[in-house]
């Protein structure tokens, strides 16, 4: 099981690789075994060249290495605390994706000025407020998690798979940890588009709420009828 | 027949993966028989590695499959909206190609400003307006097509081969699906230029009428002089 | 003589293409064989996979074609005007490539914000005014060709060898087709860049004259030391 | 030792060309030899295929030709300035990638928007102000660095291995060449995203002092903790 599990992570951070959302090493993919409580994380730093599952830290909830001969993801606290605060989670990816990580560093929700928007992200991607300098040094990496669930209140985190935390980068998240990148993908092409929907109307205004209601129900949910599944792509 | 028409099909869907237009499974391209009234288009939600001729799902224009055992794309109502409505085009397609799709969500036609445009569309890019929750709500894609057949009024859509659907994305179409396709890759070029011309001069005007007519007449129709052939590109 | 002609003329189109400056069909490359007056170019709109050096059209200054089976590019005649103008040169190349064809959109000459600029264009790239209607109904390539000469009025062709048309493209050329290819990958960049530094400052200045003499200077001309050449790269 | 050091300085010139920041020969990287005071510098001009770690020029501090047959880079006095300046650093680049040489352009610093900026640069990257014409009559490229050196005063230069030199382009450096045009990469990612973050939000806030010490101290330095070294990856 944690086999099938060190690979699906290795297999999600070499998908972000792929799809040009990582420079050098600036990116990490972690996914959770809810059963046994234990998460696969790729190791800090390293280079994504001839990794293999093995490679994957193994962590439990409390962070203490289980299996590995690397170091973690220095990013692990705060997918920690993602872990614990949203139980409907089964992993989590961290980027510095260009287009998500300009509207992190604007300090800006991404307004929802489509369906392609639409059909992952129920309304506007929301941004964390700035970090305090008290939250930044002490426990930077845990205390950008909980920012990230303080801004979450009252908000479905399957519903909005994304954040932008402010003045760092996006984190994303899925009921599994190919889910989380493949999101983290759509992010960065929806992060593209809106700033110059921007550029061309800087009055563009977001979509309506039966259309968002609409994009989301089609693809996601127990009446979705795209693609070949009864329950849509999820 | 079918056999030819079905390898149409997937090849312009090929072509859009092979151009950078298409995210995932973000596309959808159709051809039609006109003398059986049959529509080959591709299937829902699924990847484009591997698919074969035999995966394009056969429907007739009212949307009844005859044959294929994969669900059709959740669009196709708004193709055969766009088959019934313009007796004289032969494929469409839909994409969330980014440029394009920009200019789509700010619901802003795109202004015709060089020749690069003038040669494939007779004018700015019509952009609808958006749908109201009504159409949103019921028959979403058959309403999504009746809005762009309204929008097309007194529009020749060869002259104008296609429409940016606010919110939404582009649909192009053609003589057949291939040029319906070649088509897509144009408009997608187009929308990049156009916003970026805005971003050099705010007050850009779009070319003459002399010129609008020139270029257009110069690659299609009786007295087009581009390329090998007596009538041009088409 | 001429077979080494077609030769460099095919190699220049395949590197527009290479660099990409090309979509489709939109571009065409000549070169010229002063002592005979005959020119190499590309035929009309045919796609430049397994294209031939036999498959260049050659034609002479009075636009008759002497040797070749296909039509040549309908820019041929812009082409002749500006071999007619500057017998300096002796290569020519039109290309609808992106930045580049955004300036001659936006009908604005290109400032010259840098040194990467200043190495091969000494001072703004001129873009032309609009052409008449008159000019556009009755010879409009050749029309297009009197509106650069026009324009470059005072100007030394090899200095500044580009031209920016407006509502259309760029064209470029240089003493070789080669050179001229060389210069569209240039201008092409340079457009791109000048296009953002107004978004960083829009109040952006040109480059002092000392330093534009400077860098024209360093490159080219006798007393030119970039390169492994005492002429520089030229 | 000379051996490694040419093949250092050519593996880092060839990073570039792979990374995208150099259009036909623009950019160039070098390698020193503290002990032995001798720098391995890319020859002018060259194309970059098929070069060998005996194509490298060697020279001393002095600009003296120590070994090779091609002329070295005209940008040597540049680097010579530097290597002079700043003892600490081992590896020097230049290039007119893209965003780095827009905010050259633009003559701006680029602000500390984001942690990924921070990971590398402790604060806004500065750019120098234009040369005279004297500076730029007599021995340009030598004043190009000594303006670099007078802009750096009061500035670490392994704080802040990089600089815009107004009108020009990027230098970077770093302990050694390798890190130099790790460097060289990292700041075009950052000024891309710096300059598309202004577009989001033109009032955007540079990252607090806080978060800039975090992120600087979090990669580099003794108490780091990014990466696999107790040291990070310096």
């Amino acid at each position: 099981m944690l086999a099938s599990l060190r690979e699906e992570v290795l297999e999600a951070n070499l998908e972000l690789v792929r799809r040009g959302l990582v420079l050098y090493t600036f990116g990490n993919a972690s996914g959770i075994d809810r059963e046994r409580g234990l998460i696969a994380i790729k190791p800090s730093g390293v280079p994504y060249e001839n990794r293999k599952p093995s490679d994957m830290v193994i962590v439990g909830l409390d962070g203490c290495i289980q299996e590995g001969r690397l170091r973690p993801s220095s990013d692990l606290a705060t997918h920690l605390i993602l872990y614990r605060a949203f139980p409907q989670i089964g992993g989590v990816v961290h980027t510095h994706s260009r287009y998500a990580t300009i509207w992190a560093q604007a300090g800006s929700d991404i307004p929802c000025f489509g369906t392609t928007h639409a059909d992952y992200f129920h309304g506007a991607v929301p941004a964390t407020p700035p970090l305090s300098a008290d939250e930044i040094e002490t426990e930077y990496e845990a205390n950008t998690g909980h920012a990230i669930v303080r801004r979450f209140q009252g908000i479905d985190p399957l519903s909005m798979p994304a954040v932008l935390v402010a003045g760092h980068a996006p984190f994303t998240w899925g009921e599994s940890v190919a889910s989380a990148a493949h999101t983290a993908v759509v992010l960065e092409e929806v992060a593209r588009m809106a700033l110059h929907t921007l550029a061309v109307n800087a009055n563009a205004s977001p979509i309506s709420q039966a259309m968002l209601d609409k994009h989301i129900y089609r693809k996601h949910g127990r009446a979705a009828y795209y693609g070949q599944d009864k329950k849509g792509e999820s």
